[in-house]
């Protein structure tokens, strides 16, 4: 049996908690909150996990092996710091930290007590994106062109993030789990409509030295809801919306051909439009898969496939993006 | 009788015919190509109409009043010069010039020679964008806060220009003719996936002095066809989807209000989700109305709506962006 | 406090679990299965409950107020019986009974122990079709001249029933909210792809004495889910898609008017294709106002929205409709 | 050079003429209609085809070798009747005729003329219906159980026939061409919102003595226009959404397979959900086709794939539906 402390019962706990629920040999034990009134709603359910509003109840508890951390960002930092210093496994929520150097620092403390550091990068357990990471393995889509994500609608604004902070981890772990090729320079451009400048729409770029290229926009202000991201290869291209009930990923047998002729001028580019192939994506739910990759991850000190390395990446490109917004789209390496 | 000569005749040609020949009081004269065998297919359909190789064709011509360019860019300064000087009214197909400093030189010649010189920028012509133009203007979006186009397919290379002078010419001008202010510097990045270099994907921000913000995202090599302006006001919100048969536009009752609190660490966001209302959108073509307004213009002697400095003003965009493009989304002001 | 006590845990007696066990001073005393294991996961989520495999667990605990029956259709007679003449306030899950007969006798049994008999018509009460009820009672729509219901997808054939048991009860429940007025005949074709005879595809046309017509398409074995309501009315015309998460209610400004000229040879007909509104429809889950008004018509012994008389009228309106599907269409008056 | 003559210039009147000019060695000739308005806009776009208000112009040619029927239905019989005892060839626009009495006359006059009497079924013609036909021969979808189309919008209500004659004969002609077996029996019911007492939405069941089914929705008075028809085999299941720009034909690998018990009170049903197949579908226009094998039928002499057989088929069908609708639904062998 594992025995998890949960931190953070708001958007994602309760949710966490039906998933670490369902696993075999698995237990939540503690769940804390400062709320008490999110608590008593977790009781109401699952009378048998214990609350609290110390942290101190899961860290100081010997019987737990695993701590969730599920709170704002700022204090995932402290919390997963305290946490391995206590000898726990730790799982953080996306992104990791609010800093590349903090990042860094809890990796070298997770190395130094061995334990496992390992972030909720959801969409990388997810079956869809998991079937698109095949097609690219079995090079069915070809040298991979462009990757360009979509991920907007309106609401839920964060009172301490921006929003490339809250969205963009998603995308952009997805882009590190498909594409191996490290990102070059960023440029982000955006705007804040709120008084507290924290950008609500955002545009990035992500260069690359071959002949590939991500772009991500981002917005918590858009009438309508669009989770899409297309995906161009030499041979195929994809479409994955995750707002899809049963056509995710729509596999497209188009393309185009660029033919040579003696000078660059007279280019004779060939279309080719073709079948459309819809694989059949199993339903199981990400955060299930994430769950118990956690748990395996303790139980068999193996590493996870949402390691602490994906975590300082997102991080590092969102720190630089961050910079780039603030410069009005100036160029940043990476 | 307005007599029109009309030169080119490969994409856009044909719909030009058609749309010039179904107008009243009006006659297709001349039409130029150095295709014979496209022009033997008109002829086939349109018996009565002249054929002709030479433009001067229909620059000698006394009895034409109006000259139409639909040739490629590089062309379209030339020809519209020697139109001019020849005492014809001109209209040019989207984009006027390829550079900003001709289409000054075409402004200035037209004027000397007091004659009509108008770009055909299709969409200020649509019932859609006429009709969000009549939402702004009554004041029922609220301040507008962004502009947001996606407007990619696949195919369609052009050989002579890059995908933002073919594409973005159409969200540009709509742009323009929605909103008064003027752009403060754009920043564009973009990746070319040929040998030419000219680029297949781009993406342009424009930013503004006021809290306004636009942005574009342009390819030829989409798998899927989009048309899609998201427009954000801070009353309603907009979406435009040009491929929508009876949804063309959308007006969204939603949006958000930030609730101020003594210090901007505890503002509140209220979000409203509410109806969503399609008005019904006359299907005229938009080409037939830009049409008229050529034949209307040359009658009595009136401004086109979509005149030469919105032509021009298109063009110092595309200028400053492709700028821009080459220098990895370095910002240039306007 | 209301007790409730639940007979059936298989694909809905979760939800009704989830969602009595949600309401307030309401508690779920016990859940009674034959299935042990499916009382074991029922266990795990909630400790608390009781759980059963004797139907007498539920019948004869003195402080059960109010029972549900989530059994396979050919018990639910006997069931309620049983739990009305424990004096039990009763819901049974749609349809009511497997007969007109049947339903009938559990209406008179409650009536004469005095207890609340309440069938469970989900639909009726969703924000949706409480929308359109609305719609229809401001006179928007006008007078309404046909009701053409499609829910079909793939999957779930009942063993014990054919498919407009399981399916058309929704639909039927939905219209007799909707329209005051009864239907006078039925027909109903179909066909059976399975050797227990039992029709997979089924069209129930209904007859009315006055202008008016209903229709309905139900299927287990289409490859598309599809769940969409077409109203049409002499002002208005509604289209209810209960898959659409946003757009669930559109109501298209739309109709025609027919012009009568001095014989009916030369009517002209005057087509209006006008604005389509989507109001805002709140997201409450029906099955949760559903156990709220099965909670306060115990508790207030009022007359639930979902009466068993409009239980009485859905079954009535099948069995005619089973014994028109059997003798290939013969028009059934009811 | 084969000259074709039009009579009746309305609705498909332009179409054909389009469609007929556009092929090699065809010559639209002459083109009549009562009304010398609509003549008169043919003459501005084709001045070189003949105009005329009188029949006698077309029946009295010699060189004219095809007659082309785009008349009001009432008028069919008589005017293919004059032309086949003119000698001429005849193309009639759907449905053939108003009975199948005069159907089978007509296809005697022809036979005893030698002279070529064809429908044009026009959906017969287009590629997604021969990429269904295609993927029925190779068995691909397995033994059809069930055919169901809905072909729904708002709008022309037709002054002489119910919308079953001006709807239905789409639907027909596309079943009879898929499926080899004749249909048994015939169903219709339906009502009329018009003084007239022409029905406006109707609904057809086809019986067969095989364990297939067909089903048929027709209506004028739809809010949204619908062009839906699903196909379900033994192996596969097919939806061909006319409305549809890139995904006509979608292919689901999905069905299930009944697994039998000792008795059938023990069926056990296994579903499958698999994967979906767009195929790459030409974009040809149906009528340019069937133009083509109007002239290929008159030049050399074969059957046209739309024979008048089949004309008289859907005619039959028609008839026996009409017949049912009078009589509330009664069932009408065939």
């Amino acid at each position: 049996m594992i025995n998890i402390g949960i931190i953070g019962y708001g958007y994602w706990g309760p949710k966490l908690v039906r998933n670490f629920h369902a696993l075999e040999n698995t237990n939540v034990k503690i769940v804390v909150d400062i709320d008490k009134k999110k608590l008593e709603t977790l009781r109401e359910i699952y009378p048998s996990v214990e609350i609290s509003t110390e942290v101190n109840s899961i860290l100081n508890d010997p019987e737990i092996d695993g701590v969730v951390i599920a709170t704002p960002i700022s204090q995932h930092y402290e919390l997963a710091k305290k946490a391995l210093l206590h000898e726990k496994n730790v799982l953080i929520e996306k992104p990791i930290t609010d800093s590349a150097e903090k990042a860094e620092d809890l990796i070298n403390i997770a190395k130094k007590k061995d334990r496992i550091l390992m972030v909720d990068h959801t969409f990388v357990y997810s079956a869809s994106v998991n079937k698109i990471k095949q097609l690219i393995a079995t090079n069915e889509i070809g040298d991979i062109q462009y990757f360009d994500s979509t991920r907007i609608n309106l609401g839920l604004f964060q009172h301490d993030i921006n929003v490339i902070w809250d969205l963009a981890p998603h995308d952009i772990s997805i882009l590190l789990y498909l594409i191996k090729e490290k990102p070059y320079s960023v440029i982000c451009t955006g705007i804040s409509h709120i008084q507290n400048k924290l950008e609500n729409i955002a545009y990035i770029t992500l260069y690359y030295q071959s002949n590939f290229m991500a772009h991500f926009t981002s917005s918590w202000t858009s009438p309508v809801k669009i989770r899409k991201i297309l995906i161009g290869g030499t041979n195929k291209m994809i479409v994955y919306n995750d707002l899809e009930v049963t056509e995710k990923v729509k596999v497209y047998n188009s393309g185009y051909e660029v033919i040579l002729k003696e000078d660059l001028n007279k280019i004779l580019v060939d279309y080719r439009i073709g079948d459309i192939h819809i694989p059949r994506i199993e339903q199981k739910e990400p955060l299930r898969n994430m769950a118990e990759d956690f748990i395996n991850t303790i139980r068999n000190k193996v590493k996870p496939i949402s390691d602490c390395e994906s975590g300082l990446e997102v991080v590092s490109i969102l720190e630089a993006a961050s910079k780039s917004l603030k410069n009005r789209g100036k160029e940043i390496k990476l």
